[in-house]
């Protein structure tokens, strides 16, 4: 039988919840789709702090190279957050994904029919709404440098950072999103500033360029505070959205935002070989940790994309997607998506539930 | 009397339209409460370029300068679109953003109890919100120094950009930020990425430094994707935003869309002494311009924000604020808020009967 070795980092807070859960749905559709998953879990993030002073180990970062794919749950809590920059878990996290070179994070955000009313927008306005967000992830103001603290002339402190692209960066970012759009419903929108940034007219000039490979796609250009607006104004006419990374940072989580459902929202993190990374998009919630709150869902449907983009299973993929389907038809919510007439569940049972529909 | 110089940049698109109509509504709440105003026309942006060939004429500038206060319209068009940097209406603004060194930019987002239904957001969310962005206008990543094109060193063209603050830039924005919170609900979300950005990092510490002069005023700190995600969750959540330029841009604009009333916000930039800009946050809006379409109430309530701030003349800019408010009570709107059972008219009409209320 196939076999593909899992890394798996749970991380800090609902981290470990919600990865233990996800991992059952992966041995499980394994098994029935005939394959095997050898799992290895690792330090990261906050634990990795604690237990061994740094954010991402040197063995975590060499252990997940050589696997097959990652599965990452979340990093992060109050506990760290005054930590010096080289100290804190997020700085493990781009070091993860500057080490596994994984540039094109892609962020669904979708809104399921069951759970339209968890929007805050209107219902005719979120209805429908299916939108990808291809976010650069290695470069830019992330990465650029120059960066850090210096003097002015006047001897006053500055901070700085550097907003860098290269061509060769866009080129590859831009054709990962076109062919992500080729899939879904042939439309990009490249988001930028290219009215004030000349990092933003290199973008728009190479995304153009690009777009004569993929005439089947129609691209179009946007400015990021004009996006910001349209995705509250009309979500439902963005397709497939392209973007640096601060830009897609913001844009991704508003776009998430929109459809109301934080908890059920996966993301898969890749470059061009080697393992991908996958994780759900929202954060460690500490505040719910260890409680059996938290909401598994977008981590199985994290590890759905796993199958699909890391391991180029897709009939497993669809039927973890299928079981979480049946899962909210079956009526089963946790408390960030619950509302009246549902039965409210914690994490492990969502699970399980998840586990019977597969 | 009391006699004031105002400036009158009416732009591009629908901004002369605008712009003629607040100019009334100031004369005439000259003359009720006793102070008299000049005004002069000026070039800037598209305008500026087809009549002389630059964005920004130093004409233009220098009586802006000696002036009391500056009125502008709109920029930018299709037109001008694909111009060099150079001779993009855009760097028209940005020129005399810092030509007049306007660094604090306020941006009220409030969502009026007649316009309620004109925002995405459902009722409750909607209702009641309130917002003031501050935003930092004349430094970070839009004026920050290296930025242009250059080759990296496996010889590939790259764009960049520097964001970059310096310690008095942070303070004197956040000194504006406290003293704005103070005179609202007295608490003040300062939007960062310090998890990421060294430029941040300066910025969080400053802010927090700060704080200790305005102990009645409540600060807290928000990441930046955080914040565009909390601004769909719950508006109502947010008082007072301080933020950068860029996030500044962006949250502005999403936080304005939420409003659902574009066509309604104005916003003031204001510097240290001087005279300040005042303008509506909409755009040029080509598409409906020369067509008495627009909808003049973010001009002349950027009027209003020229009394106050500009002139320190908060009963007159109260006298404008309730006109426009009995205006829409008196079921008057323009096509982008009309909504059944109110009367439809266009922008000159609109002006006069904001004239009649005063
Ligand atoms: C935790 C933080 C460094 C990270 C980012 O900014 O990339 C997070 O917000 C995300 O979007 O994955
Ligand atoms: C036109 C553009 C340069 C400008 C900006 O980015 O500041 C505009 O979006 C604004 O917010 O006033």
């Amino acid at each position: 039988a196939r076999s593909y070795s899992i890394t798996l980092l749970p991380g800090d807070g609902i981290g470990p919840e919600v990865v233990a859960v996800a991992k059952d749905a992966l041995s499980l559709v394994g098994s029935k789709e005939g394959f095997e998953l050898r799992f290895q879990e690792l330090l990261m993030g906050g634990a990795a702090l604690d237990a061994v002073g740094v954010p991402l180990p040197d063995e975590t970062l060499a252990a997940a190279r050589a696997s097959d794919a990652i599965l990452l749950g979340a990093i992060g809590g109050y506990k760290w957050d005054n930590n010096e920059k080289h100290l804190k878990p997020e700085t493990g996290l781009l070091s993860i994904r500057a080490g596994l070179g994984v540039f094109a994070n892609l962020r669904p955000a979708t809104v399921l029919p069951q759970l339209v009313d968890a929007s805050t927008l209107k219902k005719e306005v979120a209805e429908g709404v299916d939108i990808m967000v291809v976010r650069e992830l290695t470069g830019g103001i992330y990465f650029g440098k120059p960066r850090g603290f210096g003097t002015n002339d006047k001897g006053e402190e500055i901070g700085f950072n550097t907003e860098l692209y290269a061509v060769s960066e866009i080129d590859r970012i831009a054709r990962v999103a076109f062919e992500v759009a080729r899939k879904r419903g042939g439309k990009l929108c490249s988001v930028d500033k290219a009215n004030v940034l000349e990092a933003s007219m290199l973008w728009r000039k190479r995304v153009t360029a690009i777009a004569s490979e993929f005439p089947d796609v129609e691209l179009s250009h946007m400015y990021v505070d004009n996006a910001a607006m349209q995705l509250v104004r009309n979500p439902k006419q963005f397709d497939t959205i392209v973007t640096n990374n601060i830009f897609g940072d913001i844009l991704s989580d508003e776009a998430s935002m929109i459809t109301g459902s934080i908890g059920m929202l996966p993301s898969a993190s890749v470059g061009e070989s080697g393992p991908g990374l996958f994780e759900p998009i929202h954060g460690s919630a500490p505040d719910i940790a260890g409680q059996d709150k938290a909401n598994p869902l977008a981590t199985i449907l994290s590890a759905a994309m796993l199958l699909k983009y890391g391991l180029g299973l897709e009939s497993a993929a669809k039927r973890i997607e299928a079981a979480v389907t049946a899962t909210l038809d079956n009526g089963f919510r946790t408390g960030d998506i619950y509302s009246p007439g549902t039965t409210l569940v914690g994490c492990k049972r969502m699970g399980e539930e998840v586990l019977k529909a597969l």
